[in-house]
């Protein structure tokens, strides 16, 4: 009984070094293989060993050499970024988006496809449509399938336990992918994912955590904490748009009253400047904005993006008010949590500096002054691809490379 | 250069397994060496050595004969409770407590030190005091010293950034405590030890995640995620008694205005009896609390539990109010990290079920339905011990005991 445990912990151990050099030389860029005996104290021939499968396998080439350090000039390695190529997927409200990734988080291919409303098995069929094409846009071996959704997801049995739009509950989705191209797959709540993506691959000092809070049509953040991903008991960490923020506010979708998502997503924002528009007589609402928009309908985010960026003061105040409430629930998440970088993305993200602004006046107010003063508030670079790259952080993290 | 660094990854494995079957014999109380092999995957050989060790240093006895399960009846092994013993403190505001805790958490012996308001080097000695005696109430080997204390604690370097009623910045504590008694030390806050010593020594079922909220003359709270208690980038997760919960509410200590602290911890309550029993007239008030309380001054969380005891509304009132605030807290921390384990402890808790229900009922208000229903709000059954409890599961963390 005792000998093929010990047997599969040997197995384990080998497995571990593998990961452990593979991970050195990424993380390096181009190293020697004494260079990464060294740091990964192992010895020079089981270093030697394994290099030798990586470049078998095509992970891993040989790509020049480096200075002398006395002896003859080392030869360098270096990962091969296109190695493995990665299909990731972010199954937004409105678009599916899809792209092909490299293993340095670049987009090699990318695709949109129009939901049109559908949901269900239809919408599973669009994640096939979607998958097939993208396997079709690469000739590298694939990796495995990321996939980011708006909604409950149970990231360690690949189940959609609820999205809403999408009409999907307990939907079996990774074994779905799975049984169909044999790959492996992982899927992650969207927030959760982007929280990934801006730690593997966003421009931050190194750090242990790390808030990622997306503002669109709703409210979601991600975590990571002591380096690793919090999901939470029930995969609902980070359900932040359902805090009630206004005492007696109006009704949200989920059945309470006052959710930060009925003040500060692009829905509330839509909603309050149809309304402006509507009832406020022309000379209050000289500006831009009316300039812009004939009919209340005419509104939508990108619509108010130009107004404000034209200088429409009525909607710098209505985003200064989204700014308040979203800065009401990141001064309690820095409270709790004590993270000092927090990142901002999603559509409203888009308005910048003056979110930012409310943002650090709010933390200021809202939490112990001697910690509030450390926290930093910054926009995401990584756009709108941070879902698919947090799907592809996913599936690198699983062969050790993140 | 290999070599030693090769052998030193020996020496670690080592005490890794040594640490590892140290555990598994504690976790499971009683067990033989062959079940320690087969659930630690080692070979018998190496576990039996191990043993031997852990004998030799008389941390493990052998304790009687287990059924047998075909051949001879097994020899079963335990680890010996009072084999080392704990120093732990718990720096409280107005009194210095101390214990002497075993490897069960079993408290042997204890002592109070009351502050009387010295702060400084002076607080130091008294410390000293409190560590002098308990070192001389015990015969056991010492395994270290633990010590839980308000404030901002880094707990890496064993430093007290700021403890205001202490009037210590940046003291060095653990280096002042390893000098004086060559023992090994750690300090932490002591909501955060209070989390790690119900996830240690709280009866709950096998979880990752748990919130410790202490309500008393402050408010804090402590979290272990993913098995781990978070400190934060600066030490201070779980300050939530400045979150803002009063917008224009009054001002606190802090600077700010209506904090969580201005409304919910035990001085909040207090005064607000206070200025309740001073200005309302006595057919207001007539009940225990008028009976109780002949002036303003008489009234403290004492006073005000007798009174909720024998039945006082006003009281209650009082009570629910702290619970408004505290479950709009608590909604906001479950809303954010999704942990559905919820301990109350500190001076309030004593409130109990009013406290709890309250605190419910602001769960479902305040966060998305279908995650709240999940969470457990309890009373923690640890008592006025935690604090020091959590500094003795600091101390057994270091030695992989729990």
């Amino acid at each position: 009984m005792n000998q093929p445990l010990e047997k599969s912990t040997h197995q384990q151990t080998k497995a571990n070094n593998v990961q452990l050099v593979l991970r050195t030389i990424y993380d390096h860029g181009q190293i020697s293989r004494a260079q990464v005996a060294r740091l990964t104290r192992l010895t020079r021939v089981t270093v030697s060993e394994i290099v030798t499968e990586l470049i078998e396998s095509k992970l891993v080439a040989e790509v020049g050499r480096g200075p002398s350090t006395g002896g003859k000039t080392p030869i360098l390695l270096s990962v091969i970024d296109d190695a493995r190529h990665l299909i990731c997927l972010d199954l937004e409200d409105e678009v599916f988006h899809g792209a092909v990734i490299n293993l340095r988080g670049q987009i090699k291919y990318s695709c949109n496809l129009s939901r049109q409303d559908q949901g269900g098995a239809q919408a599973v069929e669009m994640v096939y449509e979607l998958v097939d094409s993208l396997l079709a846009a690469t000739r590298q071996p694939v990796l495995g399938i990321g996939v980011g959704v708006p909604g409950l997801v149970d990231s360690v049995n690949g189940v959609v336990r609820r999205a809403v739009h999408l009409d999907w509950n307990d939907l079996h989705l990774a074994n779905l992918l799975d049984q169909r191209y044999h790959l492996p797959v992982h899927i992650a709540n969207d927030s959760q994912a982007a929280a990934l993506a801006e730690f593997t691959f966003g421009k931050h000092e190194q750090l242990n955590n790390i808030l990622v809070v997306r503002v669109g049509r709703g409210i979601g953040a991600g975590m990571v904490l002591n380096g690793r991903l919090h999901y939470g008991d029930n995969f609902g960490a980070g359900e932040i748009g359902h805090m009630r923020v206004v005492e007696g506010g109006e009704r949200c979708r989920c059945g309470n009253y006052g959710c930060l998502e009925t003040v500060a997503s692009s829905r509330a924002l839509v909603r309050r400047a149809q309304f402006l528009l509507d009832e406020l007589p022309g000379g209050r609402l000289a500006s831009p904005l009316r300039r812009m928009a004939a009919r209340p309908e005419d509104i939508d985010t990108d619509l108010l993006l130009r107004a404000y960026r034209a200088g429409d003061r009525t909607v710098r105040g209505l985003i200064e008010d989204v700014g308040y409430y979203l800065g009401m629930a990141i001064a309690h998440m820095v409270s709790i949590l004590n993270v000092n970088q927090v990142v901002l993305t999603g559509s409203l993200s888009r308005f910048g500096d003056v979110l930012v602004e409310v943002i650090r006046y709010q933390l200021l107010r809202g939490g112990l002054p001697l910690l509030a003063d450390k926290v930093q508030v910054s926009l995401s670079t990584l756009g709108k691809d941070i879902v698919m790259l947090g799907a592809a952080s996913l599936l690198m993290g699983e062969v050790g490379l993140v």
